[in-house]
């Protein structure tokens, strides 16, 4: 019998199951201080709403099986198409903005590496109806407020962020057709994570015209979202489509900004060209979190997708938000020394651990153990019939704040922490077990 | 585009999983002051581990598939085997007894009916290592602590409880082969749920002498597991084998009861030898939570099972448990007026609503709402520049508690139950929002 989870999958422990709710409690109270609502969708979907959204390449990323009715269906290894596929479902009704958060389990078909497991939770944070770019700043917002509450700073994580709509334009002024465009931009995206002549290797074949070229990479080193920087890196005036594409772009982009400044967390962020995001429905705004070194994968990544919906059947309607999983973001806050102590966790000490203090008071035992439980207090006792000093000792062990001594009609409390005690008269314990 | 979920499978909308939240919080709540620890375990299992526990039949219940690799994996029907391949594996060096929950995404490939789902969550208690009924009466304690939190009473669900070593050892003395044991004891199963005409006709497919027979089914009528009535109905003195088997399972019996007694839960359940549980892996006491009238599935069921951990491989470790589903405890719950109205669900009021009281604070709306948020308090605002008074009106759809009122250097806090409001300098607010 193989004692091994599936490969690329995690046992939960207690211990690592208090990390693992750890870091949910943080997500689900910011999302919830933020005005967002918790929603969630089944693991199983029809594998065409996953085509439908990526195309049929995705199939091969993810787990999928055809069913006994014959149905094609798939583990989902993402929430954002089930989102919208309920979103449009219920289009008519939500009262707009939608603001949703989920924390869900998904599955991808990878090879386990380093913060990329088969299964892992992520949290999204999405904004629907939307279409400022505030609200892009909002959801940057929420994401930094988790990673706040979970104890990080501004020095070891940043969010850097970029414009899809600019680099879009930048490309059509260089003349880069739109056909290409996809095929560009995933280039583009693997520029911090292949070598630097590999990369230009790849934008070569991407881009055959080396002026055209020359100016993609010009505006990948932009420092600032300017305008007239932007203008001059591409070689000087823009013709007039282009210029209003790149001035909207960069407008959007200032906004965000400003927005950001507002919110407090400038000092989180910084522009950067270099960040495309390889899927291909980002329309806006997209950024990506990471330690402040990159020593590792990105801890989260959103932006805007304002025809999603669309191609899912529904209306159009604007979108925004990001996802953040739990196996980046636990290596990083175990890395800088993040996680609670074990004492610290929550919910886990014993109130009382109650004690027969001389072998004749085992249903008493029961009885107040039960009583405390029911009045809303952690309590718990030993099975063994043992003495006084070993019931104790396990009372320790369990990391019990008080032990209730139960002998006749008396209690004896005793702090643990202190080692005062007092006896108590049964009843009157029961009725206020806490004096 | 279809629309719809996978049949069987539930799309949680925020008013939805505010229901599925409140009962997993009153799970979790109820299983920590209980002294138990979470775990968790992967969606995903090798076949094998289901299939070792149940048989190859189980790989018809189940949703399972070969990945690339050539293995072949299963969606999780259950926890246990995964919580026995858990234990097993760490067994020398978990304290005991282990006392372990989890609230579970399960999956099977049932054909959906009222109660019964194809992907459904379910709440785990078990307790490994401790042999006692004492042990068995705590985990129907949890159980009723939970149904009780959630705001049902003794007269609307009920425990109904037997011995499966009783039952087996009733068995043994009409002279049932132990071979035929299994089959009789799926028959006697199934006694609630057939017309009595079926169940006689099933009965003596399985059980060819008629005396035999007899003896089952007065065995099934007892009212008390009472040692001589027991042996009265199985036709006067036992041999004393039969006798041994009976007296132990009868003792424990009476051990399980007593503790439910001092835990003072004896009201909430009733013992009824037509209770046998059709899982294979039962050993010692067996029990059902149903609503009082019967109307409904079974809300819970769970028992000891002494041997499984030794069937996967592992050493012999007594254990006890249960499993409590979603769905129809949902459906009671709503049926029995128990669900919270909709104000009630924590965490989902705004503290507060910030609002632009002129048209020219909106960067300040942004950055009191970041603050307040930062504080732990849940705040929101409207993207739409619109007059103060659409924003009240919106702040009053939110439910928010009180709007803070932006206009310079002062903020207006009203609260927004009482109408009363009070003006505040902008820094003193955010030092004190509350006051």
């Amino acid at each position: 019998m193989d004692l091994q989870p599936v490969k690329g999958t995690r046992d939960f422990y207690p211990e690592a199951m208090r990390v693992r709710n750890w870091i949910a409690d943080a997500w689900r109270r910011v999302s919830l201080r933020s005005g967002f609502e918790e929603y969630d969708s089944p693991i199983l979907e029809s594998l065409d709403l996953f085509e439908a959204k990526s195309g049929p390449e995705i199939a091969e990323q993810l787990f999928s099986f055809t069913d006994r009715g014959g149905r094609r269906l798939a583990i989902r290894p993402e929430t954002t198409p089930a989102l919208a596929r309920m979103v449009n479902a219920k289009v008519n009704s939500l009262p707009r903005p939608i603001k949703w958060f989920s924390i869900s389990r998904l599955c991808r078909a990878e090879n386990p590496q380093k913060g990329r497991l088969r299964e892992f939770f992520q949290w999204n944070i999405d904004i629907l109806g939307e279409p400022s770019p505030q609200a892009d700043a909002e959801c940057v917002l929420v994401a930094v407020d988790a990673l706040r509450e979970l104890g990080l700073t501004a020095a070891e994580v940043k969010v850097r962020y970029a414009s899809r709509a600019l680099v879009t334009a930048v490309l059509g002024a260089a003349a880069v057709g739109q056909e290409q465009i996809p095929k560009v931009l995933s280039v583009l995206d693997k520029r911090d994570r292949v070598p630097a002549g590999a990369f230009e290797a790849m934008l070569r074949q991407a881009v055959s015209q080396d002026a055209a070229r020359q100016m993609i990479l010009r505006f990948m080193d932009t420092k600032e979202p300017d305008a007239a920087a932007v203008s001059a890196d591409l070689g000087g005036e823009l013709s007039g489509g282009a210029a209003a594409d790149v001035e909207a772009a960069i407008d959007d982009l200032r906004q965000f900004r400003s927005a950001l400044g507002s919110f407090g967390i400038a000092d989180w962020c910084r522009y950067d060209p270099g960040v495309v995001r390889g899927l291909a429905y980002y329309t806006g705004i997209v950024y990506e979190v990471f330690d402040a070194t990159q020593s590792l994968r990105a801890v989260a990544g959103g932006g805007r997708y304002d025809n999603l919906l669309e191609v899912l059947g529904g209306p159009t309607l604007p979108g925004t938000g990001f996802g953040m999983g739990d196996v980046v973001l636990g290596i990083l806050l175990e890395e800088k020394g993040k996680l609670p102590s074990e004492k610290k966790f929550p919910g886990q000490r014993l109130d009382f651990f109650v004690i027969d203090a001389d072998g004749s008071s085992a249903e008493q035992v029961l009885s107040v153990v039960a009583a405390l439980r029911r009045g809303g207090l952690a309590a718990d006792f030993s099975y063994k019939r043992q003495p006084l000093g070993k019931q104790l000792k396990e009372a320790n062990r369990r990391a019990a704040l008080r032990a209730a001594i139960c002998r006749g009609a008396t209690v004896t409390v005793k702090d643990l922490t202190s080692g005062e005690q007092v006896d108590r008269p049964l009843e009157d314990f029961l009725a206020k077990p806490l004096g």
